[in-house]
């Protein structure tokens, strides 16, 4: 059995405000860390988009099978984290969106996904970086495994 | 292009709980923070509703198109943030609610929303508040852009 | 009416990192608390299962109808707290499930929920610990009421 992963962390900076409308969710999280030198954070986002790319990770065939959508939605749930991969921020995270029937779609969050607005909190995390890296068993760029 | 806004704050004392039952989640977390002099936080919750009122913003209409539902829901998540509004604490929050047959529906967080249980973990933010204001190009009431 | 309880706490330790593949969520949660000594705390987690078990409580019954899934299934939430049942750490959280079709579906996490990859971000509570304790009137262990 392999050994998860627990590192103890410290609580650094804390940010809150607004991402730029008609921008790209993701990149305007990167840019956020690079100007303010976040190397590592966890943070949560609620507002809606104009459009949006996700996907789900197939197990089997080790891709993920993605969807784009246009059109009113809100941001119910957008929870990521940040961590460094080939040595820049990089940013995993799930969005949960609701259109205006009551249906709710997401996945894992890619870009180009266009904020209308969206209320951030992000918080650092003051520890050695988790380098994000290749692991063979699930396909994906994992935090590491002891 | 409009630049986002991203103020550092400093954390505040944190309180966790139950939200009162039979009681409208909203007024519940906002009688709470005029309790505790909360000014602004962010808020997360999990628990059950007997009934909710949610909604989606429709970009063009510029309105919320709001749906009610009563019954069994588990709430899946309810993610939120307080601060003033007219001086007053406004809560801005989403929820995500699941029924018996595995469906999930949710939206903009409205009153009346009764809770059935809630456990609630809320961070007290210390910072210049963000006031609510008018914003014409979305026309919502939005954290001030720079 | 009931009061709701609302108890300040102190921010203990933060631990972040990944839950070993293949193992049961709840189980490898409760694991890095008891490691950790850790009696309450809050979490939150992103990543994907290959089968998962939850449900919704059905109110007027005051029993959960619950489902079990298997597959593709990503994490979108996973939001949750510790703290003691009988004197033992106790899970209770919510989960939500997106598919390769964009559906999504969850509830309230039981075991059995094993792990595909899963990546964990747990607050401890420093405060008196809530004993969860029967509650009549919903039929659930909740924190107690004032």
């Amino acid at each position: 059995m392999l050994m998860n992963i627990v590192a103890p962390y410290n609580t650094g900076r804390r940010f809150a405000g607004l991402l730029p409308e008609g921008e790209d969710l993701i990149a305007s999280v990167i840019r956020m860390c690079i100007q303010h030198s976040v190397r590592m954070g966890v943070f949560s986002i609620i507002g809606a988009v104009r459009s949006a790319t996700f996907g789900i990770f197939d197990q089997r065939q080790k891709v993920y099978v993605t969807r784009t959508v246009e059109g009113s939605f809100d941001i119910l749930t957008c929870t990521g984290n940040v961590s460094p991969k080939d040595g820049k921020p990089f940013v995993h995270a799930k969005i949960i969106l609701g259109d205006e029937k009551g249906n709710l779609t997401g996945g894992h969050l890619f870009s180009e996904t266009l904020v209308f607005y969206a209320e951030f909190d992000l918080l650092e995390m003051i520890m050695e970086p988790y380098e994000r890296t290749y692991d063979e068993r699930t396909g994906l760029f994992l935090w590491p495994y002891a």
